[in-house]
């Protein structure tokens, strides 16, 4: 087991990683945490883990269990309700640890209800998605979605600790590792140096999932949020480099319909991203080339059949996050030396843009 | 107007006291705030104010008005909800300052809304009633009921600042102002000291609502609020103090099922502990009556047509803050020497309480 510090100002707490279930108890009791466990779990991973996980719910004397169906249109102010009734009637006080056992929508749910209920109470983040393991659940973003928009409703809210025991993602389908794959590439690029060789040079480990490379990556990657987040716990500066990608990744996914992945659209974020930095001249067209060759390996699933350049425009000049009508852009001049709030020409990020799209384009 | 500083760490924040509504735009521009304010109003509030405010809004583009019924039954998810819809429906970014203009409720359910629209945007009190301006608009508290459960749904949320202005007290019924009281003289017996004999001296004054002593009530009251907020953000020690009468008032609300005024609750509360301070030789018969006589003038209303001490007795042992069984109590040695943590016997406080009940019994 790792130790990873988030040395938050406000808040400090540890990310334990290569930890397993059968110490969270013991954890649980070495950080004094509060012994009444409301324990909110994706059903799915329940039934996949049942005996490990009812193994933990032993050593608790007051133990209760909620399974929720982690789909997109369950993460709504209906299932956080579902939640508080659940420990109102459980009896369920201030001094209670909510257990959050699940990929992203699981800890998001269960972390705005354990953000809210009684103006707060203990959280404890077991992620169980590649995805959730590297983002969300370190940081303290927890939300619902609302009105047709999505994490409106929410808080930001620190775990007392995240542990992660890596074997819940042996059961998870190769697309939901592809999904986390996207940010972990992202991290990558973010800090360049040893973690961006190892990446590199076992390729092939880490796509045949072999353990000791997926739990390099998780380390890594967590490092990276970790830092990141302690720096700025409210995203209000710093943390904005995590956005690498992401601006044009989010739009991606809106023109999709969110049909495509979120690690996906990061995937080919990234890609506009290397395009933008050289279009920019912020970067080389060797360095170009070769962080798309990085990237290459792990996208070889991404099929786009066709795409409407004009909406993912749109898409990007309406978010709200750049309601001053200027994009402003995360870029790099080479992995590990990232350049926030760069401004782009609308014909510069239509080029990059385009360019990006074209390489996943027809089934390539 | 007076600035109180509320010197929190992870947030320093000010209450202006003494504050003219018309200065509340300079003071926002002052604080370098967001311009795009969505102004949650306690109906009554808007009609008996309603030029002062509309010349409030006249000073910014971007001013949407929601004007809601501040009733008990209304602070639940559902006026949160409407609160969402209305700030994305008018496109409110993460860049929106909720300004929150009325009593108790209003701040509480705003305050709720604006700590969870995306992940919280600021939050500007405007309290309008005695009560808010000396307790609730001052801590970051804020919820909604739900579950029939009182405050269960809610955040600890500071504002960007409280902005006081005691002329919206003039137009407050008689009753809100003795509301408002309890919690007054429960800051005064906390400190002790100018302000409890300011308090003595001036209790016509007060009750024929002087401008200049409401004033001072409120300046001193909010200056203790905030200190004590100050030392214990998240109410987990010092705060305490000022729960001062609490337990034993929310006991006797829910006795009355909430028929009777918090603050008139608050009142008998008082009673109640000093009946139990000396029950428990923690103070003595002079300073008991001394006491009582501090509290008398302001609780001549207050009348109570028979109670049921079990009642009251099984609601304090419930109480889901008091769950580990042990009851622990706020008293006092003498104004301004407050103890926290004191255990008493079912039977001292079965006196204690029986004795208070029985001042303010059958009409008296």
């Amino acid at each position: 087991m790792k130790k990873i510090e988030v040395p938050l100002p406000s808040k400090p707490y540890n990310i334990y990683a290569g930890a397993n279930l059968e110490k969270l108890p013991s954890m649980i009791k070495k950080e004094k945490l509060f012994k009444n466990v409301f324990c909110a779990v994706d059903e799915k991973v329940f039934r996949l883990h049942k005996e490990r996980i009812l193994n933990v719910s032993a050593q608790f004397e007051n133990f209760l269990f909620f399974r929720l169906k982690a789909e997109e249109n369950k993460k709504n102010l209906s299932s956080a309700e579902n939640i508080y009734s659940k420990m109102l009637k459980g009896n369920f006080g201030r001094d209670t640890l909510v257990l959050a056992i699940g990929g992203g929508i699981t800890g998001d749910v269960a972390g705005f209800a354990a953000a809210t209920y009684m103006r707060g109470v203990q959280l404890v983040h077991v992620p169980t998605t590649l995805l959730a393991a590297v983002d969300s659940a370190i940081g303290g973003k927890t939300g619902v979605n609302f009105g047709g928009a999505k994490n409106i409703v929410g808080a930001f809210y620190q775990p007392e600790f995240v542990f992660i025991d890596e074997d819940f993602l042996s059961t998870l389908p190769d697309a939901e590792i592809s999904a986390g794959l996207g940010e972990v590439l992202k991290y990558a690029l973010i800090t360049g140096g040893g973690f961006y060789n190892f990446i590199k040079k076992n390729k092939t480990a880490i796509l045949a999932r072999e353990p000791r490379a997926i739990k390099k990556i998780i380390f890594e990657s967590a490092s990276v949020k970790a830092g990141a987040v302690a720096k700025d716990e409210k995203e209000s500066g710093l943390r904005k480099i995590l956005n690498l990608g992401h601006t044009f990744a989010h739009a991606v996914e809106a023109e999709r319909n969110y049909k495509i992945k979120h690690g996906e659209a990061v995937i080919i974020g990234l890609a506009a991203a290397a395009y933008l930095s050289k279009e920019l001249n912020l970067t080389s067209e060797r360095i170009k080339e070769e962080t798309l060759n990085f990237i290459r390996p792990f996208s070889q699933k991404i099929k786009i059949d066709g795409f409407d350049l004009n909406k993912i425009f749109r898409t990007m000049f309406y978010d709200k996050k750049n309601r001053d009508g200027e994009l402003r852009f995360v870029l790099f001049s080479e992995p590990g030396n990232v350049l926030i709030d760069v401004p782009a020409s609308a014909k510069a990020i239509r080029r990059a843009l385009s360019s990006a799209l074209k390489l996943f384009y027809g089934g390539k």
